[in-house]
């Protein structure tokens, strides 16, 4: 098992534990939970996958994307209070997963031969197509959509990865720069509470 | 024409009767219909082809998938009524669809080389996908997510299927009885109202 | 740059355009409406290239399609007075976009070896796929599935372009009639508000 899959499986559980609070918070039963939980933590990959044509995705083929999801979504299920007191601590856990997610996809997409911008692209929708996919299971508006510099955050770290590569320089040492990045970006987003402009067209929906 | 085609299209057509329904609550014209039971119908098996590499799915690529779906859709729009008399005669059948579904999902996911667990989710996806879909379209939370024991009936009907080919028993009668199990587990839970638990952590959204 | 990419870029372009508004309105920041903008022009094109297994898609594998949509959610975000006063104008060529969006899209399915029927769905499905993914983005029923002909027009176009290509006419000229019909019996259906036929089963959702 490489440190790779490791760090994805990481990446995976919590995006998994943020889609288990989401369906217990729509009162869904145990098996809906369940369900959830495994979109979040695998359809931003799932995507990614279809789109460079890598099918059956990892997290089809790979038994062990499944278990990580089903285990993130029992453990909220039955230990909910948990999420409760630890917010803080599932929200760096949550930024640490985004930053894993950009820097992985952005490299699977190179591997699978597309171009920079494509690829840091994919890398970033790697990151925030869970966090999508939970939200319209749940009837609402992606949240990544709006929270602080979510999606930046992981575009950032997807467009460091990809300079290295057109550079030539070291990869592992680019992603780790990349991921921090992102990581650092979303954190300080959220202290800080730093947000992208809104425009305003006079009416409201 | 295969058994086995005949009785996924007699899957379809029950599930793009739900599909119609949903969108003629909805108030949507008779296209938006249409193409509301062609999702309902249809999702859980396109997916599952995108997902396994099997493009371009059946379900466009064969046009009686695309009639029976429309015919579903026409049926419902000029004799509604006869919806509200026969609902539970749509229960029993959209029970059969699942219990189909699974199986063939299952048995077309582990032709395609996919490991055990992956065939078992597969299947279940085939089966409960076009629910989500059409749901995702009328702008609801997936019933399948809530609704009595569906998606689990949905699993453990796949798990037999997979059982018997790890086994190298007789894939028709493992068929058979996957999807006896499936309707049967469904039939019984609207019957007596089982339901899974669901959990609470206090804030409702 | 042949003259089909370049009219499908201009149609891509208006799709967005129609994202980026919607996003406006939902009061997402820039970079949602950036990511709405790209799948309201792209989602259709990327589906059907998904369904017929031309991965990696063009709209991600060509760079000129995710500039063109990030290009349109500025225009949108920075001038959207424009919008407010050119509503007819942007009306117009959304028929445009759909309309040809709906001609390439059946091109690109009969080149790659899909049957007739199925042909003249995808280049439909081409038309409103983007419109469908915005407005589950945003969390609102599909309008295509309820507008004034929407996906009618599309269809249209669709089959006569499938009819040239059984009877052996001359492509290019069938793709013009399919795409003036097609925008045709939009503009007509705006102007005189035709509609499809509504059904009522009694009860309202």
């Amino acid at each position: 098992m490489t440190t790779l899959l490791i760090l994805d499986l990481v990446g995976t559980f919590v995006f998994a534990l943020s889609g288990a609070i989401a369906g217990i918070k729509k009162r869904l039963d145990l098996f809906g939970v369940l369900v959830i939980s495994f979109a979040a933590g695998n359809a931003g990959g799932i995507t990614r996958d279809i789109l460079i044509g890598a099918v059956p995705p990892g997290a089809i083929s790979n038994w062990m994307y499944i278990v990580v999801s089903m285990f993130a979504g029992l453990v909220i299920f039955f230990y909910s209070s948990f999420i409760h007191r630890h917010k803080n601590f599932i929200l760096i856990f949550d930024g640490a997963g985004l930053a894993l997610f950009a820097v992985t996809g952005t490299q699977k997409a190179l591997t699978f031969g597309l171009n920079p911008l494509a690829a840091a692209l994919l890398g970033m929708l790697t990151g925030i197509g869970g966090g999508i996919v939970r939200d319209l299971l749940i009837n609402e508006i992606p949240t990544v959509l709006r929270a602080e510099l979510y999606a930046v955050a992981a575009l950032a770290g997807s467009f460091i990865v990809v300079a290295g590569y057109e550079l030539n320089f070291h990869p592992a040492t680019m992603s780790i720069i990349g991921a921090f990045t992102c990581f650092a970006i979303r954190f300080m987003a959220i202290r800080r509470g730093w947000k992208l402009p809104i425009a305003d067209i006079g009416n409201e929906s």
